[in-house]
């Protein structure tokens, strides 16, 4: 399962270097993977509300490129396979030129949000997942 | 009341001009009156813990000169008065070769953590505030 | 003149409260009127590469209303008047409630990149608004 | 060769679930592989004032516990071995409990400001960190 999603880059975001701080990029992860979950009716926020947090447990990030100001970056997110407690995110940074920015990893896990311990994922959440690949596939 | 705090600028808080970014500013005051607070025995996470947020609701910035990377600026925060539902700092930010860098002013209210509607200032708070102006006066 | 733009609100943007952080709208104001420059076939990185910076000299907030997680902001920027050394823009934020999140103003000023030294605004920056401001107006 | 410096989680820094963003822990690394640096007597602002940059070329975190607000984090810093043309540091985070935070690894490399390119450490980098490690072992 892929999913692309754009992202201006802001001034904010770049260092005196001129280039995209390196630690930036776990945003744009984030925003990727919320996108795509959206894409599949699947809500981060709706996921909050019904009591289930999703904290990340580890990061890798291999930088080939540097990004710089007003790039419009487009992140190519692929879902590795269903989630059981952990969910695995794999993403490919790009700019305009189509150069590769960086590759990252996310692995992020289902925690309770009362008792902070971790949980399955929600049946709607693998049901969200799996109809939109049948779709895909059909 | 008036209470210095020292903090030593972030690559990550420039931008590609050089400078410290604008809005970064607004984590520096946060640090600086959380600091003199905790100068006056109060730790503004016990405020959130016994059920008080303060929000700020207006903030102004007069930019002077430009603060770049590995600055050690100095931020003079003063309290102008007591507070009641709303209480008020003012910073003043200084480099290490005592240029003024900007000068900023945030007003900031007490709120009901769980109503989210203003509440008075706890009297906990407002006693230590008296208690220390009292200690510096005798 | 007036432009209109969207923020999706990230997660990293948002603190311990569940709100926005304050200092965060600096960045959206950021966005906003490089997006507003955008539509009149201004780019700001164009000005930067043309040897012109643009520092903010002066910002103000007035905060109403928290933004919350995955809120979908619209920024409403205007631009009072045509710049000579200074330009400035003021910005109502809205949530997809339509209520008022906030207004905040902020001053620039042109500076010529290597003296530092503030400078007229280029003649081509005044032309394209004037020329928006014609069209508009016909 | 171990180093060790303080952060102290500032609200900005937070999210809404209460935890120190993921994210933000590329910048306590950068503070502290930068404070580590200061000790030895080599300012990273020096490097890049003598035209040598340091772009961070890997990074990877496991995330073992959530730092909160007003956390005082003391990050322990290890310089793995002389550099070459890359310098690879590991962090270890911990709260003020003792407790683990997570553990991380950057890896950079020394590039020429003008050309881009990788380039060796700078003698006076290499014998700053010889000497150092000399003095201790002494």
């Amino acid at each position: 399962m892929v999913h692309e999603t754009k992202i201006r880059v802001r001034y904010s975001e770049t260092d005196r270097m001129g280039y995209v701080y390196y630690g930036h990029y776990a945003q744009y992860f984030e925003v990727a993977r919320t996108e795509m979950l959206r894409s599949l009716g699947l809500t981060y926020k709706q996921l909050e509300d019904d009591g289930i947090l999703l904290p990340v447990i580890s990061m890798d990030i291999k930088y080939k490129n540097p990004a710089i100001y007003d790039d419009l970056l487009t992140i190519k997110t692929t879902l590795k396979k269903n989630p059981l407690i952990k969910i695995q995110f794999t993403y490919e940074v790009f700019n305009q030129k189509n150069e590769l920015i960086n590759i990252g990893n996310t692995t992020l896990v289902f925690v309770d949000a009362k008792t902070r311990k971790p949980r399955k994922a929600p049946q709607n959440f693998i049901d969200s997942l799996n109809n939109n690949g049948s779709t895909v596939e059909t």
